[in-house]
């Protein structure tokens, strides 16, 4: 379903103010969208950060989504608004050409009698949907996806190709689902026991807010006892684990490769950068931000920015602090003893300077 | 199988003392587990952590599991037991309401004329079993499952949705795969010529010991001569990689995201704790614990606990002390030669104080 | 296919010079490939790196790879090559045990009526090919893969069991692609709108060259506008994240674990070890090498190597210095009062020494 608006059109669709230039025709139909530099004359283009904004006047775009301020800059067909980040993330939604597959069960799609599939929900070939399992309105669940038995998936929700959801899980509404992302394996519990580990079965599930979004390989683990919760509108990347137990706040956003061990809380409207760790056992204040790599390893109680991690540097350079790393608690005393011996003798020498 | 034992079968099951409370009824059945906070009347619960020990006096659970020291403070009734976290975790099997599929191949499955399925066995809809492979009495293969050519998976062992077993592997008796799990791939191998790269085909496979677990989206690459080995009873979170020809000692756990490269031999006992990783060709001693995130950089010869990585602050104080990281060596020398014009500075003056 | 070469047709095969030693046989078939330790006496062996040549003396093997240098050290038949590690290569591919599935299309794989699949193609049980999907000569789709619609498989790649290929990307000729991989997923990118967030919908693709390998769970997203770009003979492991937009130079190599945020580019010929990572928006120049867990957080103009992170040690002195490390800027501060307190004391004093 490739779209092609007019300018009045997609105007309209994005509660912009059309402003042409002269010799613009606003029944111009616009095929696409790309950035400032690389819009070929019959697509759309957005200028939403000051990085940007030296490309304005060299583009080929027919039309841009910028806003009031800027907009007199605009060589052509501006499309004024006041959030062009947002106006453009809209957009893209205009000229999305992901399939849409059609509603019905494919005939190599695996339904188990005691499922209940709503008539306008599409299940793809080789997908396999287990007893008592419920897959609401509008919903599409991809090739060879998987759901488990008693595990329901909200309307209009999205799984692609290959994603599972074990049994007993609950999946809200308008929710997208990625490759091989996994909803609901057992949480990582085992008991000690003559120096061998004794399985904790895992007896809660996974409870998905609705408007949640989870990127491909990620996995949420079921919890132990009572829920792993995650909450409305949470944006999840790539290869995110989610140990059992967590609840993540809602509006959260987890990039690529971060992790929560178990048990622990992340507040609302939280952003993990790419590879942070929360430990488990502990909570996070709602607001925080917490920057690529870094590994939270006690509760944070106040809104903020938390970082961990060392710069990186040539190797050569890097290998001599490094060493010096490891002699840090000596060099902390041994610097505390100069303090005290230079007191000393400044005090012995009388008043200095 | 939502099994509702009475107090006096949960007692005999797990082997408990069970002393009632007056009024308690020692045929009540017990719905299921929950902890002390949240458990509801028809509940049991646990008390394995002095941390909980303050929530005994406030429980609604019908019983808990505690040890002979703390009986006297249960409000209700007690389940004394010597070890109260590992009698949860027995409890745990009791409840747990996991699916338990019925023999028999799916007529979805697809099993190559060649391979071996014992008649116990459970082959799930869309699973792919291919030739000479070998399925053993009472295992569980998941929805879409594969299992490759000539591997073996050995009696009472599960494959949940989706996991993959390439061809040439050896898995034991009651393990549990999760899904998108992926046993033998090919290790990372390749030599440089030309400033090019060719491909090591990897000729080995992977040999996994009995009542071993794997999580969700972990790898266990095949070897590249010879066998990648992980010894009896290992538990192995989820997203966790494993290269070729790595041997895991019998009883070691691996958290979420932990990751062993090529080669390396990691002993009985060890725990790696979330993220952790050990780099190529070294060794760590059995019983060895790597805290979260600790990269080991060399082998490590006697037991114990070992830590690399940087606390965690605000970004700001971060960001000022990351700076100075790039420093340390020239700091050191600063303080060294400050020592040394200290101590000049001092003879010269005669003798401190 | 398990080749049994004889010495002669291997020395042919690897374009290497055959010594016999007095009493060896050049029709002795060799059975296969083992390191100079374990090999036994059907099995041929290799020499590659200074560190194993105290094996050599002993090695049972009927014939090792090895430089003419070494050559006289050989106690048996010596194959005598420029380059004796990618001489080995070469014989992996020899001694390969690999399946190789026949041509054609399973009766259990789903191929839509308007895909293209060559007819010396190979597709698995439980395949699903979707529509307007080009699959090339000679390509080998493992069991329940998913190409997604108007994708193309180059010829000669093979994809193994699970993979999944998002629509509209492409991959080249003779590209390997392991189980759970996802190509094509949706890049991370949502704008924040009144404290939620807005999808952007990722309109790019992904274009993986020629002779790429892609390990088992590695992830590269779809661009946002445009598309994600993977170069020629690119080697990448498993677990790998690679985000929206990335580019990779041609020839380099990333070791599991290793990430690459949204819209960065790394040169040719580069290589990352594992669990290495570099942020988003910043290039990484030709021929650079970054060590295992580093975070690369500025863009690197010059080739060389570069780390960050601190050493392990035993948690606790790692504590220690740890907890030190929160105090660097202090310390710098510190340290720099005392230089100039000593400086105006000597200055005070006159002249030292």
């Amino acid at each position: 379903m490739t779209a092609k608006p007019t300018l009045t059109q997609l105007a309209q669709q994005l509660g912009a103010e059309l402003r042409l230039v002269p010799g613009a025709d606003a029944d111009q139909s616009v095929s696409g969208l790309s950035t400032l530099q690389d819009a070929e004359p019959d697509q759309a283009s957005f200028l939403a950060s000051a990085n940007y904004r030296r490309f304005l006047s060299g583009t080929r775009a027919c039309a841009v989504l910028l806003s009031e301020e800027l907009a007199g800059e605009c060589p052509v067909t501006a499309l004024v608004v006041d959030d062009p980040y947002h106006a453009f993330a809209c957009a893209t939604a205009i000229f999305d050409i992901a399939p849409r597959p059609a509603p019905g069960i494919h005939p190599a799609a695996t339904v188990h009698p005691d499922a209940e599939v709503d008539a306008s929900a599409s299940i793809a070939a080789g997908a396999v949907i287990e007893a008592f399992a419920r897959i609401g309105a509008g919903v599409r669940v991809g090739a060879n996806c998987v759901v488990g038995e008693c595990s329901e998936i909200g309307a209009g929700s999205r799984l692609y190709a290959g994603a599972v959801v074990y049994h007993g899980c609950t999946i809200g509404r308008d929710c997208v689902i990625h490759s091989q992302a996994v909803i609901g394996a057992d949480g990582f519990g085992f008991a000690p026991h003559r120096r061998q580990w004794t399985k904790i079965h895992q007896l809660g599930g996974v409870e998905i807010g609705d408007e949640v979004e989870i990127g491909a390989c990620s996995c949420i683990d079921r919890g132990a006892l009572g829920n792993t919760v995650i909450g409305r509108g949470v944006k999840i990347d790539n290869q995110v684990q989610i140990a059992h137990n967590v609840r993540i706040g809602d509006y959260s956003a987890m990039a690529a490769c971060s992790a929560v061990a178990g048990s622990a809380t992340i507040g609302k409207h939280c952003t993990l950068a790419g590879g942070a760790g929360v430990i488990g056992h502990i909570s996070v204040a709602d607001g925080s931000h917490i920057t690529a790599r870094t590994l939270v390893t006690k509760s944070i109680d106040s809104t903020g920015s938390y970082s961990s991690g060392t710069p990186f540097s040539d190797s050569r350079s890097w290998r001599r602090n490094a060493v010096r790393y490891g002699q840090l608690d000596q060099m902390a005393r041994r610097l505390k003893e100069l303090e005290k011996r230079l007191e000393s003798l400044v005090h012995r020498e009388g008043t200095e300077d």
